[in-house]
């Protein structure tokens, strides 16, 4: 079979597996999770055998230890995809409720019900992990759902979609509801992309230039998270043992994610009493900073920060610092190098907060509190599917209302337009 | 200029401006409103010049009677824009109110508010009027929007646009806030639509083939709705007399619209006795009914109904009839030719009308009232910027809260992530 009918069929498949989703009752879907969970422990070695043989193909092509990691399933990986499955059975089912309603002046009653999306294509990197949690998320609220992992992943892809496929027919329901790309070669992503009869959304999760590819290539809409950006502003009037803390979270304590703070701008009356102490803290966990002239006048033995700094997302131990003239300054710097991923600021004015919270246009707004909070299960959304940096249909972290939308019910004794 | 260089300064010239929309109150965002529906009267003869010009240069082009209507700005047009930019004033303003809010263990107050998309691009064909009308819209949700009109409408758009213009200056506000692409050339079209940088939503607003179009070219989220192929089932347990008045309104009142029925489907226990009445009533208004089989068993004179009509969404004084076993049949019929629009059932059964409520995945689904309610006016949205029939971000008709989006405020105090 070619594999452009390949895709066509799953796809096809997904679509019709989607209207039996669409009808399943909360416990039918969460029996399914709860078999997926069993099958998942029962099939573990099964799971782990199929890993290793990725493991080895990934180590003959030379792929490297942080990654390699990434890839491996352990007894500890399989035990944390049952806790996901548990906590996913956890949450409430989003459809079917009503979320708003009203009646018209001829009587009409009009309400919005949340419905599932349909169809789900999600496009990953290297971790298999991800194959258990998208899938269970999609579930719970009514999608079928089509997964492309990398391709390093195949195998253990396939093995985990098998011990789905194995608690979907238990639970009654269609197979066919979970699926698993089954070729490596990359123009399977292309030809997913084409499907936008049958697929209502592309979730791509990696890195920039994955996402970029599949903006650009698809016709199906996308939520995509590009970069993370994120800045902390410490005001004028800034509690500086909290913004200290603050910092130092946003920056340190995983450097490596979206959420973590690239750029911190402090107010010119805040800089000279502030800076000193918190470069200290910083030095102590081996951040590079890297400043404006201002902050150099400041911090004198720091490199300056160049016009390729403000934009960049580090994702290591290296920061940034701009001493600000006022709140507009700082506005205009965020507005301008930015990501709309999660800006902070620390401060005991009230109106500065106001102001901070109304003007930053980024998909998360902290006041006096780590950026680190952008996250769906620190926010109570429960589990995550990503964040969204651009602004359609959902912006921020995604949990699983955002897996569906709504469709308006009205209810009549007759009514029709005159 | 280069066409290219025209519209990428047309776009960054908008997201300059869509930051000062952002942060306008509500009372700067109505008194621009206000001023822009004071200077259309003040200009009326001006515009209405113009638009003499586009209506010549389309009848030396051999335009015919219904464009050529449709693109004629007259008094009585000029009057139902400014009661339009009236109604748009009363809207109320969805940005900076919060959705929802609830607290998190670590007591951060964890809230959702609304706020503008940013800078909308609309696409549309020759109705000058709709310059106005989703310019009115755009504002007053806090963006800035690019249109882009027929070319045979394009003096007549500029003409309004520098109305608008006059407008918003005279209210404080940048001019750049509205925009209308200065060109005919569609080529401007494709420009527009790589300006995934500065414009966050497109909306096109026309054919079927300008949608597919824009879908297809798009880099930019696009909010889009093919066609509205609408169903009405008469159910086993129907009050005919109220059947008959929903039909008749849901086909005859407009045929020509997207919320119109398409086709009728009729439980096998109804069709006996419903059937030739209603045939009589069509035929009265001159709709020419094509059926099924089983239909024509019971109205002899009429054609057979095709494959090719039940996807067909006809625009005109044509129905196709089928007579359905039972509810799953007419489900199934939806699902299958169906275009996710509007559907609509009329039943005296409990049970069936929440069946079909829960089943039918069309983004308005009625019970016992016409398919022509779709529309965000009638269901009491105000202003309606058009209807989507995909389900990301909105579903159905969308009105001023669907050119929003929310972020997520955070407020704590000194909150970080152990």
């Amino acid at each position: 079979m070619t594999l452009e009918k390949t895709i066509l069929e799953m796809a096809m498949a997904s679509r019709q597996a989607s209207l039996q989703m669409a009808r399943c009752s909360t416990p039918m879907k969460n029996s399914a999770l709860s078999a997926i969970a069993r099958k998942l422990d029962e099939e573990s070695e099964n799971i782990m055998a199929e890993n290793r043989k990725d493991l080895d193909r990934a180590g003959e092509m030379g792929i490297s230890g942080a990654m390699l990691d990434r890839l491996t399933i352990k007894e500890a990986t399989i035990a944390s995809m049952i806790q996901g499955l548990k906590d996913v059975i956890q949450l409430q089912d989003p459809v079917g409720t009503l979320s708003r309603s009203w009646i018209r002046p001829n009587g009409l009653e009009v309400s919005k019900m949340r419905i599932p999306l349909g169809v789900i294509g999600i496009i990953y990197e290297a971790r298999p992990n991800v194959t258990i949690d998208a899938a269970a998320l999609c579930l719970k609220a009514g999608n079928a759902v089509i997964l492309r992992g990398g391709s390093e992943a195949l195998l253990s892809n396939q093995a985990l979609s098998r011990v789905i496929g194995m608690g979907l027919s238990e639970a009654g329901l269609s197979e066919k509801a979970v699926q698993v790309v089954p070729v490596r070669d990359r123009a399977a992503v292309n030809e997913l992309l084409k499907q936008e009869e049958y697929i209502d959304l592309i979730i791509p999760r990696g890195g920039e230039s994955l996402i970029r590819f599949v903006v650009e290539n698809s016709k199906i809409p996308v939520l995509k998270h590009y970069k993370g950006v994120c800045h902390v502003y410490v005001d004028r009037n800034a509690d500086f043992d909290m913004a200290m803390e603050i910092c130092f979270n946003a920056k340190v304590q995983r450097p490596g994610v979206c959420n973590a703070m690239e750029t911190l701008l402090v107010h010119r009356s805040s800089a000279e009493g502030f800076l000193p102490k918190m470069a200290e803290k910083f030095q102590s966990a081996k951040v590079e900073l890297r400043g404006c002239e201002k902050t150099r006048r400041i911090l004198k033995n720091i490199p300056v920060a160049t016009e390729a700094d403000w934009p960049e997302e580090y994702l290591d131990l290296i920061l940034s610092v701009k001493v600000v003239e006022d709140m507009e300054e700082a506005l205009a710097h965020i507005a301008k190098y930015g990501s709309n991923h999660t800006e902070a600021i620390v401060t005991n004015d009230y109106r500065a907060a106001r102001q901070f919270v109304r003007d930053v246009g980024s998909s998360v707004v902290l006041v006096n509190a780590s950026t680190r909070f952008n996250d769906g299960g620190e926010l109570g959304l429960g589990a995550e599917i990503g964040i969204s940096t651009s602004k359609l249909h959902a912006f921020g972290p995604m949990g699983i209302e955002e897996l569906t939308t709504t469709k308006f019910v009205v209810f009549g004794e007759g009514q029709v337009r005159p």
